[in-house]
């Protein structure tokens, strides 16, 4: 089986990921909830996981990192924080549904404005358009490092700008570049950034968090236990306590934190270089296949390791689905949660085929992905 | 080491939850992100968990079992799900601050009006006062199974059918009971259960959730990716997908199952009994050491494996921590995030140091404990 599906989750991990799993469901008490060692010892992984994650981000320190169940969730608590009833939201069409639905939910509920500056159809943000759409002001902007769907990263750190001087905080939904692109949140000039820990950073199903910068206010979207100022009848709203409540996984984050710790080692720019070229080689071997289109994707170094297709015209699940059966190739097909994008790609039909690779990812998978592309092509055309 | 803080988190599971879950961290994509193997392996796994749990819980079926990261997240969701703006909550005085903190976060962000049940300096629920609160007719009821601090079981038949009179909604924080005692919320009359993977149900931290009944209409808390219906701007309306959003746990989730058919073989009524005889072997041993007060505790089997204690009138950190240092017994001091129960047992002052066991507890560790006890008695006195 050849597994190219890695924007979904990665399947293969470091070995030290299990082990850090194991190890961890057989020694730790819950975070926070008591002073024995079995508490400790899961509070000390929590805050080793907190200060990777600081440095992988480029985050102030560790107390600004809190933990959360998925991206998703992180996006949530940020989006939920940053914006006030009757406030003004701006994005761009390159989001995936876990940005648009919380923004649309605010609107819906809170009577917020929202905004979705467009993307071109080869998945370029129509950067004009964005800073148009903040000239009126803003309150919030949620903008995804890179396309979920093609791979492409965007300019944050001119998008970031443009935000600041509307008077917007920024919230950076890196799923998928997390662990694929270097990121330093203060030079991007990120206030929040969303990042999920079962792709590309290599944890566990189940972790994931937001990076704070200093200075931006945060306010719980759920509250409960808190292991602190237990008889106030309020969350704690300090960082990282604000933005977490009940037990955390500490397991996962054991886990989590053994798969940034390889992240680290191997190094996020050397490892970007590597998949690059791989991405790079399966695109160009895609391309010279008769009757496949790339979406969005201008190549480069600095772009996430996916490479999206229109296959002939055809139905996105139907060619997955002859990728699996024939040749054991896990892809991704359908609309991948991103519908603006789908619609300025013209791809709402069909969806996509999605083929996504990480660090594990070879040469030689690669070259199969490809002559199973041809195949694929040469039996549904 | 002795543990007995399971009450918190359970810290030895049943060997086989590791296996699953190093089985699912080598083998699993993201559930309904994909229709290869590896996708609808770990999408089996989350189903396996769901049926698992709503025979565990008496849920109609398996798709009213949404999963959440832990019983805050899902007391959360089911609370925002339940009571309108505006609308009226009634919980006890028993209750966690998961309750507590998201009820007043309604009352305080969304005008709705909450009023608390009080319990008896004996820890049981002035029943008068209760229907007396529903009276005036309310949305939502909320009230926990078992106090996370003293154990005591509460007869939740009673409050669902006078809840339900007054038109109310019941939601049951099953965080202590689920694995310790037989739950059937049809038979309960409770309309949501919320429930901990981490703690008698032996799953890894990061999991949880809610059951849900039929008829019962639900409304998201968390939005986004759903991986079906991707050009809706609404997250799904339908259970189980409805309250999850994002990438599930299913690494937790296959550890979860794997613990919950451990507790289903083993029987919980079983479990209950024997947990029961050993629980009743430590209060009636912590009874005869002078200077120690138990707090609630009104035996029986129907309770949870909880004993909470005032030790002499003096801070139960110093306690807690001279039962570590001297002896390695794990238990926790403070005051256990349930406020309003500190009030009523009028504990406020030095919190309760409180022992609670597991299925893996055995009578030498109860009796090691109660020695222990007398040992630091004499130590501090």
């Amino acid at each position: 089986m050849i597994y190219f599906d890695n924007a979904a989750t990665t399947l293969r991990k470091p070995p030290e990921v299990a082990d850090a799993v194991v190890r961890a469901l057989g020694a730790f008490g819950g975070v926070g909830r008591g002073v024995h060692g079995a508490s400790l010892d899961a509070g000390m992984a929590v805050f080793e996981a907190r200060e990777t994650a600081a440095r992988l981000l480029g985050a102030p320190c560790a107390a600004r990192v809190s933990f959360a169940h998925n991206a998703t969730a992180a996006l949530n608590i940020a989006i939920a924080s940053t914006i006030p009833c009757g406030g003004r939201a701006v994005t761009t069409a390159a989001s995936h549904n876990s940005v648009l639905r919380p923004l649309f939910k605010a609107r819906d509920e809170r009577g917020c404005k929202v905004d979705v500056a467009p993307v071109r159809p080869d998945a370029s943000l129509d950067f004009g358009a964005y800073e148009r759409l903040l000239e009126g002001g803003a309150d919030l902007v949620v903008a995804t490092h890179a396309s979920n769907l093609t791979g492409d990263v965007y300019d944050i750190a001119r998008m970031t700008a443009s935000a600041h001087a509307a008077g917007a905080v920024f919230v950076l939904d890196a799923a998928q570049t997390a662990g694929t692109v270097p990121i330093d949140m203060g030079a991007l000039g990120a206030d929040i950034v969303c990042f999920t820990g079962h792709k590309s950073l290599f944890g566990p199903q189940g972790t994931g968090g937001l990076a704070v910068a200093e200075g931006i206010e945060v306010a719980p979207l759920f509250v409960g236990g808190s292991g602190t100022a237990s008889f106030d009848e309020q969350h704690p709203r300090f960082m990282p306590e604000a933005l977490e409540a009940g037990t955390l996984n500490a397991h996962g984050l054991a886990g989590l934190a053994a798969g940034m710790a390889f992240v680290e080692r191997e190094g996020v720019a050397a490892s970007a270089a590597r998949l690059g070229l791989l991405t790079e080689r399966f695109e160009c071997g895609a391309r010279e296949v008769s009757g496949v289109r790339v979406l969005g994707g201008r190549g480069g170094i600095d772009r996430c390791p996916i490479v999206a297709l229109d296959v002939c015209g055809i139905d996105s699940a139907m060619v997955a689905d002859e990728l699996y059966r024939e040749h054991s190739i896990c892809v991704r097909a359908g609309a991948h949660c991103a519908p603006l994008m789908h619609r300025a790609l013209a791809t709402e039909q069909n969806g996509a085929v999605r083929f996504s690779f990480s660090h594990f990812t070879t040469a030689e998978e690669i070259d199969e992905g490809i002559s199973a592309l041809e195949a694929v092509v040469r039996a549904v055309r």
